[in-house]
């Protein structure tokens, strides 16, 4: 299944590679003031009438006995930040991943050049990068006893053609993808996106909500960038704490925050961004008209959002996983163009 | 069961933390020529005969079919770098964490210090800090289908017990640490600790050691540095690919490599550290036996093994995670004396 011919239209973009914008800015240096992690959240849970166990940790190793019962920790979350030296933001910026990912979206791109954390890192951010609940460094707890429900695993094909990667379902099979994609869909690319993946849960938003809420409260008022799964959590947040979230930059949103509850979004500055192909997807028509829906009903509740999609701004070609597409940085430069517009950048 | 009250060894260590040289040492800013994240490793396998499902995957969603059908990527590992613009050292630095933890080890201390990461980085060592497989950023796999066995959770109480904080069973709840405990004991502190315990599999070494070999293959030779469980990643990575290795340093290794080929360890240096309390504990006595003599064994291979317990340095109360306790940033320092001593560092 692994034996794919690049299409035409990989082809041609592999060809633009060379003079796109990420290659060719300069790579300097970046001096921090201070970087590390913390985790915020989380509550004590107990558990009660399970047998106790021996556990050899290590082959060769003392069995240890492991109690199942007792106290847990559970839904924290971990957030790691980098403050540059010179901050020319008039906020922190924290980047929330989408489902069945994590933080590891904003880093690096599967095909290794700089991400999003990269980008505004050097134009001046403080730059926080969480794993939601259950995800990544944040671990995860025993189901369904703890967590509610049953994680979800995601095959190989899933992504690329749920994302907007390849044109619709036997797409990853056949090797082809949606005209123009920009995502770096190469078979090492896209399987160094697959080991991004992780499994998800779809029954934690309580808890993500909880410990974003936490973050925010930790950092203090920040512009928050959202993808995909955590356009609920940055709207909802942002409704439950407007006094915390100086803008909201939403990614793709696929879910919408309270429709009866959008007054409290009217003073957050909003940017929603759509990438391209989506006509031609069987879900993002309907996911993206919820999104727009949303957005017009912040406006009339006297709120201010912007709803940008890219082909109309002439950017072309960008997946469901903009912030890895070949042009990554010309979307980062419209997002911190828009930042900059807000006031909150100098 | 949280209604703790300090003992008075713990008081008299916050008692010290004032002048403690973590506190003491200027926070200056560090230049980073570059930094990012990949994953390496990984396999792809094969699933069939489980039923498709309708998955909504956040409330109010579109549902997706999931088929878990197929192909998945597993046993894939994340590292996150960082290369200082003025590097001092002769090797990358690699940091391999210990069971039922991740990368965030090395970060900063659950009491808001900075961790063996900034310590290095800041020394002028490129750092590469990775969450080993099936844990933190790695992602894991559905088991037992993909991995075998079932992964183990720890309680709040586990590891205080276990990793030489507490003074034995029942400590937790008594609130009662080891003697000079240097381990930030207090409530907050150590149930932050707790947050950055994930659940682990006993199962999973194969894999690990093949992704270890995979990072060290991309980075070239390195130094690595291991802790707990990942003794027998360290050695028996160091016994498969000896010429990737240049030095291992080993804290408080709880399993030893292979018996057989200690000869292949012969040219590489090697630091074994263990911490304080260690007669005390039920386990541990056992446990720095079997590292004394594998240590033992490669130096009658022709092999260089310096195995230092800190007491004897005048270095006291260090508990199992010597990286985050208050006296962190001096057990750095004989670590960064025993490279520099090898030739490492310059």
């Amino acid at each position: 299944m692994h034996r794919r011919t690049l299409p035409a239209a990989a082809i041609a973009a592999a060809a633009l590679i060379v003079d796109r914008p990420a290659r060719a800015e300069p790579e300097t240096a970046v001096s921090l003031a201070s970087w590390g992690s913390f985790h915020v959240g989380g509550r004590l849970v107990e558990l009660s009438g399970k047998p106790v166990r021996d556990v050899v940790f290590t082959p060769g190793g003392v069995p240890a006995k492991v109690d199942p019962n007792g106290t847990y920790m559970a839904f924290a979350m971990y957030a790691q930040y980098m403050i540059p030296t010179k901050p020319r933001a008039k906020a922190p910026l924290l980047m929330w991943h989408g489902g069945g990912l994590t933080g590891v979206t904003w880093e690096t791109t599967p095909d290794g050049r700089e991400g999003f954390q990269n980008y505004f890192l050097r134009r001046g951010w403080p730059v926080y990068v969480s794993d939601a609940v259950e995800r990544g460094r944040s671990g995860w707890s025993m189901y369904p006893d703890i967590t509610p429900g049953e994680p979800v695993f995601l095959t190989v094909a899933n992504p690329y053609e749920r994302f907007r990667i390849g044109n619709g379902p036997g797409s990853y099979e056949r090797g082809t993808t949606l005209p123009g994609c920009q995502f770096p869909a190469d078979k090492e690319s896209y399987l160094q996106f697959t080991k991004q993946n992780v499994p998800r849960w779809t029954t934690t938003d309580d808890m993500i909500i909880a410990a974003y809420i936490a973050l925010l409260e930790k950092v203090g008022p920040s512009v928050v960038m959202i993808h995909s799964q955590a356009g609920l959590f940055g709207w909802k947040v942002a409704q439950a704490r407007p006094d915390l979230v100086r803008a909201l930059v939403l990614l793709e949103p696929a879910a919408v925050g309270d429709k009866a509850q959008v007054t409290a979004l009217k003073d957050i500055p909003q940017l929603v961004v759509y990438g391209d192909n989506i006509s031609a997807d069987s879900r993002w028509p309907i996911i993206r008209a919820r999104g727009v829906e949303f957005a017009e009903l912040v406006r009339r509740a006297g709120g201010s959002v912007d709803v940008v999609d890219l082909p109309e701004r002439g950017i072309r070609g960008n997946s469901h996983m903009m912030m890895m597409d070949h042009n990554n940085l010309e979307v980062a430069g419209l997002i911190q163009d828009w930042l900059t517009a807000k006031g909150l950048w100098a």
